[in-house]
């Protein structure tokens, strides 16, 4: 397979259908296939859209086969009309597809409490040829970017089988998942139990897209997605090492492609009292205003690491235990001169910084990823809806 | 009295000590009355500096009726060589002004994990004069500036008496308390019992201080202080009132004069299920960095402040219960047309933003302050230690 194409079994249609403007906002994907499974994970936010709510109630159903995704308007806030306009989607989409409503999913994602101009997205819908050849794995990241500068895809092949794992994702603002985050989808013709699917999707999940984050904002709409067709045979354990590998990957594009981001920040957290404690405390760092901007202006001014741990306040967390690196140079306990400053504010210069603590409690660790804050941020949402 | 005068029995010195630079960095403000008492919250940073330690055991151990505060450097974590540069401030204070080490309270801001020049600083302590006339108000406010950009003072009357209530408070950035925040000092001339002063300051604290956020960052130096000289009887209710006018005031200021903020903006929830979820809601919106851009840059996308509320991620939020209003004018559930966006556009570029949301549950409420984020914050903090 060369890197743009889908998966085995897999479909897709990019279009668009006037949502906002005149580029691609409506991309729908589907999976045929001897065994067809599909897993899904959803934002916990109390305002999740109707899109949101529609995709667990299908999944809850039976086993949808496809996912239709809107961007640049997340349909959330807008009350029963809202609820209305999406089932309108589906009802377009299944017609013109020749599918059930509930064989699909639906993702949105854009600006909250507009409604969509429903009446031209349907005459839209209509007019597509489901026929027409696929769209490839680019063209389908691109359909579902909203403020993204990339389209974010990654690509893996599952070991000792003949079966690909393709994935596809977008952020870029409002990334602080709690369940899931952003909108991802991924393909694979890879054969998966529904089951073992869903727990393989869950496990990966906790370890890649819930492990980013922009600027502790949770969307309402977030939405990671897997889709399998089922033509090959695999071996569940190299599946899991795929599905990690693509979904590592699409995370660390979205954390390096953060609105306004210049630089992708890795933060590991070891010798913490137990898993929970260790992402906390990496998300702390990572989410960290004054953390973020001092890498942006590559400010060696480690002590807001040290602020951002303390900030935690577990009272097993002592300053005198924790150590503090970048990069693997330890910046704390040991006294800092002045040539260390100066190569931690080369180091901050790069393009990826790590960052490093180890609080020496237990073995405890975690990793996550975040980005700096900049200007861009500032500018790209202080005017995004007009 | 003057705005600018301190009330009877208070005495304060300002002046530079070589902390950093030629600019005024060091103040010392006593009491001396019929009834000096003094009370103290601080960080629950687990990376609390020595001045917070130090603090906490000349509370717990007496009753200090002074305080030292060194602005320009927090001197945290820099260990046990810092402990003793702490100890060795107070001690040269001490024997400068005739007093015992443990009669003073300690307060440091600045940057984190540089060591305070103490040879040069104890020199210049040894020089100065306790003698000399009583700095004012607003020279005090001016010397525990860090990058603040206007000096932080209120005052307030004892109803019924003829008690002062005078405060003043740094900022700006790495406000996000959790039990105090930044460094306040109130002085009063009120005769306060001891244990009531504490009671009290506690529970004013927690709506003012406490309800406070720049940036989400928690200090590893925060201190809010209250001195009192005596020489006043008042009725507790109504110091408490005055206290309450006087650190409500100081509040809004360090919001207001957040790092880079063009815009205070106050969140009231209501209809809570309690005053705790009230608080924790109004701080999600407050602290929310879309909410603070939208309002920076005058955008009325008021979605944001539902993703805010959404993202509690409480049970009984209901997205069919909440409203959301800006200044007064409903936003949420009601459709929004042109006009009234044109509206809210309007209202958000005034110098104070309010938005109100109820959710509809019971009767808990809460008001916190905050800013708008903006290339300024960025600016500041991407080259605060360079």
């Amino acid at each position: 397979v060369t890197t743009d194409a889908l998966p085995t079994g897999f479909h897709a249609t990019v279009a668009n259908i006037g949502v906002k403007d005149g580029s691609d906002d409506f991309v729908v994907i589907h999976a045929e296939g001897p065994h067809v499974a599909a897993s899904g994970v959803f934002t916990q936010s109390r305002f999740a859209g109707p899109s949101v709510h529609i995709s667990r109630q299908h999944l809850a159903a039976g086993t949808p086969s496809a996912i239709v995704i809107v961007s640049k308007n997340a349909n959330v806030a807008n009350g029963a009309d809202g609820v209305a306009d999406a089932h309108a989607v589906l009802d377009h989409v299944a017609a013109r597809w020749n599918r059930r409503p509930d064989d699909f999913l639906l993702a949105s994602t854009g600006v909250i409490g507009r409604r969509y101009p429903i009446a031209s997205m349907a005459s839209a819908i209509d007019a597509l040829d489901p026929q027409a050849p696929s769209a490839d794995l680019r063209a389908a990241a691109h359909g579902i970017m909203t403020t993204d500068t990339v389209e974010k895809v990654a690509v893996a092949h599952v070991e000792g089988s003949d079966a690909v794992v393709c994935g596809i994702a977008k952020g870029v603002g409002m990334i602080e998942p709690d369940m899931a985050t952003m909108i991802a989808v991924v393909m694979s013709d890879a054969h998966v139990a529904q089951s073992d699917l869903s727990a393989i999707h869950r496990r990966v999940t906790d370890l890649t897209f819930n492990c980013v984050s922009v600027d502790t904002d949770t969307s309402t709409s977030d939405t990671a997605v897997v889709l399998t067709s089922g033509y090959h045979d695999v071996e569940l354990s190299s599946f899991e090492a795929a599905l990690q590998q693509v979904q590592t990957a699409l995370t660390k594009a979205i954390a390096a492609d953060g609105e306004g981001a210049e630089t992708l920040i890795e933060v590991t957290v070891t010798g913490a009292r137990d898993t929970e404690q260790a992402r906390r405390v990496a998300k702390s760092i990572v989410n960290s205003p004054l953390v973020k901007t001092a890498v942006h202006g590559a400010d060696p001014n480690w002590g807001r690491v040290a602020m951002a741990i303390g900030k935690c306040n577990d009272s097993d967390i002592h300053d005198d235990r924790c150590r503090i690196s970048f990069g693997g140079t330890e910046v704390y306990p040991r006294t800092i001169g002045v040539d260390v400053l100066a190569d931690l504010e080369k180091y901050l210069r790069g393009d990826m910084v790590s960052i490093e603590a180890d609080l020496g409690i237990a073995d405890g660790s975690a990793t996550v990823w975040g980005c700096d804050l900049t200007d861009g941020y500032i500018r790209i949402n202080a005017d995004y809806t007009t």
